[in-house]
């Protein structure tokens, strides 16, 4: 299915929270979308939609603007995603982000994902995939992604005893692999990991749906207290979105 | 404090979703502010600001648009709030609503309350109290509250085994009392409760506040899915307000 037009309030809403060149690590735009009992699916491994057609495309103008797309293999295991790019800018051309999926301990089987089909077609970049140094991926799976131009890039993920300083690990070796700008789309455990960092989030933008998923949803909520400054609301017709970013 | 003047917008904008006469049971106004993340209250007990100065003064407009406002005895412990009306209409007139609080067990030791002080400086209503009708009261608050012009009322609240035919008894009985409008502000229980009743709640108005509570925070979900219809939002400086109905 076709995206619909982005809505053009939303390019000039969104601009000043879009990556900017000049860091040493990559920009880090956290991004997600939740009802409003702050749920992002409502059961554990079940996908649910939640924004609207609106917002959809937003999505993806989103990723047109990011050198990466991270994910975590829960959602890649629930929801088997594609993680490509279908906004078209002006000129026509498709700028696909690079999946990078986090999977510590090598859950994955990617010789069977939709991911690896939507590579085959030259529809999308080949992941990199993060897993633990201790772990070794299947020898099958390798040579596929390696073929396809992507990697299992191997960091010591199960080791640091502070879990910002894994994510200080994680985005030097991205910055390195040439990865400027990475656009976080979750799960719940890394987005409620990421909210109390704000050394490593530069911007925030929350798609919130009007619906309730109710208390045995999969919920956003940091460990404690989170601040946000810059604060911007857009309204559609179903769904509001906010930029911000932590304090 | 005094208010901050309504932003001209809000009055159209929560025109449709405030009371209409002309029904057998008082019309239901669901309003509360959360933050991002669905909390109500940064722990169990204690006041948390969430919403800022421009939806305050929403809130007080809608408390003047009804002829009750209710709270759960939680609520009550926790802020010892005043309940009262400070929005002015264009004439100068004052219309407060008459607090309702829920307190099956009769927990609440009136006497020492805020809100008995603002009754005693004509400053508010004398609230109804709801009680279960196997509890006494205590004679002081009995005799204060009817002096004001208040009073405890008696229900069978602990007896029905559908929580939703509680809902209805009470309702009744208000009405019959003389509350054709019924703005109910919480706390949580009382709202995840009534969120799954769309044959009680005519109207959903939400303020969002840009911040996360974090998970030890006082949740707003409900037991199960709520879809909502009618939707609308309306987006502040720092706050998102959405006005919609349950279906």
């Amino acid at each position: 299915m076709s995206l619909l037009p982005l809505a053009p309030s939303l390019k000039p809403f969104l601009e000043e929270y879009l990556p900017r060149p000049g860091s040493n690590r990559p920009f880090v735009t956290l991004t997600y979308a939740q009802s409003l009992d702050s749920r992002i699916a409502a059961k554990p491994g079940e996908q649910t939609k939640i924004s609207h057609l609106e917002t959809k495309t937003m999505t993806h103008y989103i990723r047109s603007k990011h050198d990466g797309i991270m994910v975590g293999i829960g959602t890649v295991l629930a929801d088997d995603p594609k993680l490509n790019c279908r906004f078209e800018a002006e000129d026509g051309h498709v700028s696909t982000p690079r999946p990078i999926i986090l999977d510590p301990t090598g859950k994955w089987v990617y010789n069977k994902s939709q991911l690896r089909s939507v590579c085959d077609d030259n529809k999308g970049l080949a992941p990199f995939i993060l897993i633990d140094d201790t772990v070794t991926p299947r020898n099958e799976d390798v040579k596929i992604i390696e073929k396809q131009g992507g990697a299992y890039v191997k960091l010591p993920l199960a080791r640091s005893s502070k879990r910002v300083d894994n994510w200080k690990v994680i985005l030097a070796k991205l910055f390195q692999l040439g990865i400027k700008s990475l656009m976080v789309e979750g799960g719940a455990s890394i987005i409620n990991d990421l909210l109390i960092y704000n050394e490593i989030v530069d911007s925030l933008i929350i798609t919130i749906g009007p619906v309730f998923l109710g208390k045995d949803g999969v919920e956003v909520s940091p460990p404690g207290h989170a601040d946000l400054i810059d604060v911007k609301w857009w309204q559609g017709i179903q769904d509001s979105v906010l930029c911000a970013r932590l304090t």
